[in-house]
């Protein structure tokens, strides 16, 4: 093959993941990691040298023994984490970076408590750039049935006459909060893309098989057949929060969505963002500018005078009216095998929920 | 007075209703009553003679005898139904048009059963042309708390900083159904419009009297106080559908929303309009041309599977779980003092147009 005898550089599973994402066009218009120029501007103006919106550096970092061991080849090899080489890579660039600088660029934050802040702490001094060519996908992925590549969510999107179709990122269970969130958008719309993140995130303790397990209970009994797809979303959490928010939006566009629902607090971890820093980062943008249109929404509960899910803006009544719990308390219900109120979680979720954690 | 003296000209109470819509904005571009070139462009193209979009020609049809005796006049009186002279017009053109052509065009239909189509059948043959100044605005209107100018609106828009407006056209009485609508697109907006036309329509037997203070109760009970503004349009229904559709949207664009919720068959009568011809006729436009963003609904319903309000969109289950009635179950249930489902109606509300109908 193509490759043989290249200079090999290993990659994380996070660089694995941006390469898969790189090469089915989650990340376009990115086709490689990205060199200085755009490396530069997207840090310093959220967009490409040449002016297009982008809000994350997409790069391979490598050590600087790495660097030195390739210096001169202008295409290399790139291995997944167990070393089978998977793709080749014509190196444009070899360049280094100021790590700080990147973390109060993208991080908003130069605590190395934050861990994407850690990871980019803990990697490579140097990064290659240039464009890749994939030799092998991964294959005996989990939940296979629901990887799609954005040309395949936007042929299927086209061929259900979908035209606007609102996508929803989540690392976590979905409850009746995310249920009316959703919906809220899809009555608006034609279509929903369901696009959970289901590689290992840090902020739960119930694994990826069954929160598609609790997704698909979930569409089975309460959304129309007709009007959902569940797709995996490939890419690893940055926990970038507002950065990562607009990150989110671009490769939602990607997969042909025209709106994505951005909540309170997107993509963030800690209190590292203010509650609506992810959603006033669009206001940086001329309308049409980014290709999607972001819709925000509150923190919603069930109201018992309501009658119904709501937010603030749509619920005028007393606290005690409300039907709330914090993640803690369900996630310490569920544990104990204890089903949340029917307000706050479908009882089909919740039973896949407390089967899986009892596992 | 500067009009003393001046040929005059008697409004019917819907030229009137123009004339205060064209001398306060909610009209905007148009600054009076078209002339050919902005009329023929409307009727063709659905747009101005400069290109801006524009659905509704509105004009100031005249017997030929009265425009006779108006005809070298280069400014004229407009005097409101009951004789009062409460305009000066610039009259630019008088012209002849062809009243079934406008019908085809704007009504999709020649039909004199139309409501709108026989108002057109039945006005002057000659329609008169120029920007008009307003001279007195009516006084002792009902509603007057609730009558607000385009500027008024946009001055509160900015006051209580709401970004994202929706606006909500209505002639009807708001059960669960428009509430959840309202509610959907306010969980994505600041604030909403709630904006009934309160002129006699020809469609309900409620009273305007009633209908207000049932929009009043529902406000005080199931809306936060900072995110509704309740106003009157003070347009009158052209019953127009699709071409209607898009002039409420404009008039709303004029009154600072930067939504509009456009419903199953929204400004139709009879059977004239496919149910979602007045959805799809935005796809003429270019994304940004209208300057508002029309906001596409279903018929809603609640779901007793769901435990909430859905749609088609929304809701997987079987008919049998929906709580549905027909207007006219609706009306015969108000008008015998029956209260209907609390699941149809907000009992507040039921209470009023209850007491409305008996009296």
């Amino acid at each position: 093959m193509a490759a043989r005898g290249l200079p090999t550089i290993r990659l994380t599973a996070v660089q694995h993941s941006d390469l898969i994402c790189l090469a089915t066009g989650v990340f376009s218009p990115l086709t490689g990691f990205v060199g200085r120029a755009d490396y530069e501007s997207i840090l310093d103006a959220m967009r490409l040298a040449d002016g297009t919106v982008f809000s994350i550096p997409v790069t391979l970092a490598v050590s600087s023994d790495d660097a030195k061991a390739v210096r001169g080849a202008s295409t290399i090899a790139l291995a997944e984490p167990g070393g089978a080489v998977v793709a080749t890579m014509d190196v444009t660039e070899q360049f280094s970076y100021v790590k700080q600088r990147e973390a109060a660029a993208i991080y908003r934050t130069t605590e190395s408590a934050h861990p994407g802040v850690a990871r980019l702490y803990g990697q490579g001094d140097v990064l290659l750039a240039g464009p890749i060519t994939l030799i092998d996908r991964p294959t005996g992925e989990p939940f296979a049935d629901f990887r799609r590549d954005p040309i395949e969510t936007r042929r299927q999107f086209a061929e259900r006459g979908w035209r606007r179709v609102v996508g929803f990122q989540t690392r976590n269970p979905v409850h009746r909060a995310h249920e009316y969130i959703q919906k809220a958008a899809l009555e608006i719309c034609d279509g929903l893309l369901l696009n959970p993140l289901v590689g290992e995130t840090k902020d739960d303790d119930i694994s990826a098989a069954t929160r598609m397990a609790s997704y698909q209970v979930l569409l089975e009994h309460y959304y129309p057949k007709g009007r959902v797809l569940l797709s995996v979303y490939p890419a690893a959490m940055r926990y970038a929060g507002p950065r990562e928010a607009v990150f989110h939006a671009i490769a939602r566009k990607n997969y042909g969505c025209t709106h994505f629902i951005v909540g309170r607090d997107h993509a963030g971890v800690g209190s590292y963002y203010g509650t609506y820093d992810a959603q006033k980062i669009f206001d940086e943008f001329q309308p049409g500018e980014l290709g999607i249109t972001p819709l925000f929404f509150e923190h919603t509960f069930f109201c018992r005078t309501c009658g119904s899910m709501a937010s603030e803006k749509t619920c005028p009544h007393d606290p005690a009216s409300r039907v709330t719990l914090s993640g803690t308390q369900v996630r310490t219900m569920l544990r104990s095998g204890q089903v949340p109120p029917p307000e706050f979680s479908r009882p089909e979720v919740a039973a896949v929920l407390i089967e899986g954690m009892r596992a």
